[in-house]
């Protein structure tokens, strides 16, 4: 599979109240064509991510938008996948490359979120879930709430093991200059947040935030050091009451058994992973569905710091994942490979995995409707 | 390019107040699946094009939310560029086929329009337009008065050749047994009924409409008449404001020329064509920008019936068009490709153009922003 990574950027995540998703895309986009010295007439097709600009900015028809924004005349198109819409516009990105109709594509995905008044947030967010989830009243902590009380007490897991989650990603984003949160924090100050869904507390969640991520994809490896070697794609249920299952996403099950295939690899080649985190429940089921540990036992490898940088492989989070970086739905995708992008190009910084050479990324809509896994290598 | 149309349907179109999307992608689906003999088991992805559940109907993630209702763990995704949101996604499924990744793509699109208030659905539209145009106070009606306004004056066009456009689609729509207005009308009818934005009379609009249309693709050619020659699309400006020209749509025009390169075709090879008569001007300004008549000469030829079913070539919008066929926005797309697969696979009823071999469409969304074209032959 021909398909390179010529750069990637994110714009700084958080409350950004003084800037608007033309602008966010206009200096994240701009910066990216400047880093990769491609000049933009090289462009052969935008894909944008987003999910919530129509429901709460009333701005649809997002592709042409920036098309125009960026001053590109060619072929444009939004792609939605509730939180997954990031990793599916990568996804169609590699399939219209290996196509051979377009060489050179940008990927940019783009939230604004904190203009909006959180009531009109949440009910957005949960146009990602079923109609009997809206009609419940569920919210998505509710929701997740559900499968860590499940996972709890199927694997005896204790609060302080989901904290570390959280604790961790934290860390990272320390490391980073990019992300929303770069305070450190400890078990205790999560057990101690205040409490959004037994047994979630505000410290297992991710936030609300602005940003933006773009990527250029190529079928062109003249300067490129990275490639994307499998891209697949899952869908279950939406809704949490239909699944056989609530400790494990059949999505992702599947869809990173196929990457790993389409890869030729095993998880134990991993050596550097960005995962859907929106809470810490979520990372730990993400750690099993990827099978970078025995069912049941992630958290307390997490806990143990098996996946923290200068601990363990694979390092699992580096940007800070959705927790500490940030949660802008429509560019978390895209931030997530332009993360593993910059760790297997050696260009991470002090988030830097030494010798990173294989990552992954695993992007999830809703409560695990849709999922997106992705394989990069350096070349 | 070996991309077949292994099957398409459309639902009826009209204002269908005992049905909900669900159940509309269902019926449609399973009918194809059964007319096609592809046990769904086959399908590999599948595409949605939509654009108003998000703003209207507060459900998004309509990928996976569709595969479920199918009965299909694949990957899924929902696809948006405004009224091109259908055209779109069989783009990206054409790219999908060509990448060698999926085998069959199901393409399903959707719109359930009627539900809700007038208000708020001239609301949820103008998401396609530009926030000046939004903050102006335009209306798609307004804006294409002002394409209309500027046509006629340079072309010295009248409004019984505008009129024409609706009598030919509503004579072709009362051959088709899917279409939302069957009635034949007149010219002096249309003259007669009330002014929106003038010169445009209701019965030079497009209707608010529901409906879905589905059509499977696939690399295999078995058992398929039909292929996809090409499929090409382009972006402009959101705003009329922008645009160096009011009477050419200049998305329109690149994404055609690509598309008869591609194909290896001209023009004049085109039997029947299904073009996107939002308004009658688009109708005349989309004949032009297609190569099919000289600037400032499709409307007195429309008028002399050179693009009616019985009289010349190509034949246009024999599906009675966005006009009488009904415009439920997602699936006004993928209805066009249907209608064209039925034209070239002499399944086209009473409304079937003679010997049709070369089709294509014509999708556009908002005022130009985006366009679509796709050429289909018979094998």
């Amino acid at each position: 599979m021909n398909v390179q990574v010529l750069g990637g950027l994110t714009s700084n995540f958080g409350e950004l109240w003084d800037t608007s998703p033309r602008s966010l895309v206009r200096e994240t986009c701009y910066q990216l064509f400047k880093n990769t010295s491609l000049p933009k007439s090289k462009i052969d097709a935008v894909l944008v991510a987003n999910m919530l600009s129509s429901s709460l900015g009333n701005q649809d028809h997002l592709g042409a938008f920036f098309a125009e924004e960026l001053g590109l005349n060619v072929p444009a198109v939004k792609v939605e996948a509730a939180c997954a819409s990031g990793g599916m516009a990568v996804h169609l990105a590699v399939l219209s490359i290996l196509s051979g109709q377009y060489k050179n594509v940008l990927v940019v995905g783009v939230e604004k979120m904190t203009d909006y008044k959180p009531e009109l947030v949440n009910k957005a967010l949960m146009g990602a879930g079923s109609e009997g989830e809206r009609e419940a009243g569920a919210t998505f902590s509710s929701l997740y709430a559900l499968m860590a009380t499940k996972y709890m007490a199927e694997y005896k897991t204790k609060e302080e093991e989901l904290a570390q989650v959280a604790v961790k990603n934290h860390y990272h984003a320390s490391l980073s200059s990019h992300a929303q949160f770069k305070n450190q924090i400890t078990i205790d100050a999560v057990l101690k947040s205040p409490m959004i869904a037994t047994p979630l507390k505000i410290l297992d969640c991710s936030p609300i935030s602005d940003g933006a991520a773009a990527l250029i994809l190529s079928s062109d490896n003249k300067n490129s050091k990275v490639s994307i070697v499998a891209s697949q794609s899952g869908s279950d249920s939406l809704s949490l009451s239909q699944r056989e299952n609530l400790t494990s996403l059949k999505a992702a099950v599947i869809s990173s058994r196929n990457a790993y295939k389409q890869a030729g690899i095993t998880p134990e080649d991993i050596d550097v992973a960005e995962v859907h985190d929106c809470f810490t429940i979520a990372e730990i089921i993400a750690m099993e569905d990827l099978g970078f540990f025995k069912k049941g036992e992630a958290a307390k490898n997490i806990f143990a710091k098996k996946t923290w940088l200068g601990f363990g492989r694979p390092v699992v989070n580096t940007s800070g994942g959705l927790k500490a970086a940030g949660h802008p739905v429509g560019a978390t995708g895209v931030k997530q490979v332009v993360e593993i992008f910059h760790q297997l190009n050696q260009t991470a910084g002090k988030k830097q995995v030494r010798n990173a050479r294989i990552g992954l990324t695993h992007n999830v809509g809703g409560s695990g409707g849709t999922c997106v896994i992705h394989i990069l290598k350096r070349n």
